[in-house]
């Protein structure tokens, strides 16, 4: 058991992973924190491109005052060699740290479970806590490396009464300026952007970043279609090919309502972002199609509110999938 | 303009007022406070059916002591003669309060300012205050009194993406026991309950309260058709039909998908009460019909949150019509 001490700098940590993403894939944006005395002495979090390794900016930071050092970091340290630098389990047994207290596990075989081992055989204490912040911010990395295929969120821009566009597909706009930023802001940290068949060709919709500072972001996109897609787009023929995914960790569907209904009908969304505008539309397009739901009973019990807040006069609502 | 202080004193007048609802009815509920040196001195709540008013009962708790206090009252104080007792301000007089403060002008045309005028002629002082939560309290009375309606709340348990049902009609339950529970309260607080037709021929509700204590709550029951209705349901050809409801203060609409249309279609929705449940349905039954919405700017600023909650796992929202 980790102390509330130790949980509190954990939580530092997985804040401050969120830094990391997305720029740090295809590695995992992992982020570490090395403390004395309750003074931080290091932080660091996973460059561009996967390197430096957050340790290894954390122990350089920190420099000699590391050694009897407790460390805090999202993830495993890694333990296998590569020839772009040291592994981090070595790196840290040799800056002479006390305890290392590790927010996941690592799935990936070449270190799983070998990073506690050497920091251990190295005579580091070496701690294993089942952090839930620390998976959170690691849901992409761990879905690819434990699922086989991104974490998925669907967003929906949806009215009170659930639709998304007047019944002649007038959308524009069903929520405000603070929302849609918001959800651009989403839309960037994401590996991979998708929409469904229709969506594309009826909105031609650019999937851009418009936001200060990151109108350079661009995501992978992806359309859920059978058909031809023009070019700049991929082409997934059923919600499964997320599976081909290579090394998308997190996938961001737009909508429209067959796209979401596709994912969901699926089991194949992680987590719903809900952006409620404060109208009603009244027969309007419902946001979701047909999910072939048999029982009203089967509907319960699989999403959990973890988040809601305003912005301006909007909701949002964010809801993970229960899987226990 | 009324003092912070006052206004905290009108403040707490209004929420006791929820207490003489719906008993007070045909008349409003009103409360009131008589307070000296910070001490309440005495409180009082408008009875059932609407006597002793709340002044009445405040003086008589305070007794002599209301010599010199100030008492702080939801609405004007009553100057119409009637053969059931003397008026209120006549009777705040008689007891030599200092000061009247009152949240909310009476529009009956009987007392209309003339309760204040009664006061200042008898040497009190007497402030009409626009008190924004003591108007809410009174909502029903004063939609009669300015409108020639009720005050309308259409009820909604919807899922996230807006459904009241599967596409076969199953609703039982979308939301969850605690949800329910809370509706069946806000069903004992009204004067009228109404279904639409289709619901009433579908599902037969029997619209009693199962709330312990409230068994015997027994409201109006209203049906929107224009076609024969079963023994102890009235029937309202149109929406514009609640004009004629006499006494009615407060109207709880319970569905379907189409009496909410017709109402919001109608603009006589005044109050929105949406319990959420945290279940996708997918291509269930919309909960609000077809209003006619022919721009989707139309459909912007007319609702205002002002309150969510969470019931179980449900979310209540609840959203007033902005009348500016």
């Amino acid at each position: 058991m980790a102390n509330k001490t130790d949980l509190k700098w954990l939580d530092m940590a997985a804040r401050l992973a969120e830094r990391g993403r997305p720029s740090s894939s295809p590695n995992p944006a992992v982020a570490c924190v090395i403390v004395k005395d309750g003074i931080v002495l290091g932080r660091g979090v996973t460059q561009a491109g996967g390197r430096p390794h957050a340790e290894a900016l954390a122990l350089a930071e920190a420099g000699r005052a590391a050694e009897g050092a407790d460390v805090f970091t999202t993830l495993e340290p890694c333990a296998h060699v590569s020839e772009r630098g040291p592994t981090c389990s070595h790196s840290l047994a040799e800056a002479g740290v006390a305890r290392v207290i590790i927010g996941c596990h690592d799935p990936d075989p070449r270190t799983a479970g070998s990073g506690i081992a050497a920091l251990r055989a190295a005579g580091v204490e070496a701690q294993l806590v089942g952090h839930l912040p620390s998976a959170e911010s690691l849901a992409g990395y761990l879905a690819r490396a434990m699922l086989g295929r991104p974490h998925i969120t669907l967003k929906l821009a949806l009215s009170l009464d659930g639709c998304i566009a007047l019944a002649d597909g007038t959308s524009q706009w069903i929520t405000g300026p603070e929302a849609r930023a918001h959800a651009h802001r989403e839309r960037a940290r994401a590996d991979g952007i998708l929409v469904g068949g229709e969506t594309l060709r009826a909105d031609s919709p650019s999937l851009d970043v418009r936001l200060p500072g990151l109108e350079d972001r661009s995501s992978q996109r992806l359309v859920l279609t059978r058909g031809d897609v023009p070019d700049g787009w991929r082409a997934l023929s059923s919600p499964q090919g997320v599976a081909e995914l290579g090394d998308c960790q997190y996938l961001f569907i737009e909508g429209g309502a067959g796209a979401a209904a596709a994912f969901l009908a699926a089991d194949l969304v992680d987590r719903l972002l809900i952006y409620r505008a404060p109208i009603v539309l009244g027969g309007g397009r419902p946001g979701v199609a047909d999910i072939g739901l048999a029982e009203l009973s089967a509907a319960h019990d699989r999403w959990q509110r973890s988040d809601t807040r305003s912005l301006g006069s909007d909701t949002l609502e964010v809801y993970q999938r229960i899987r226990s």
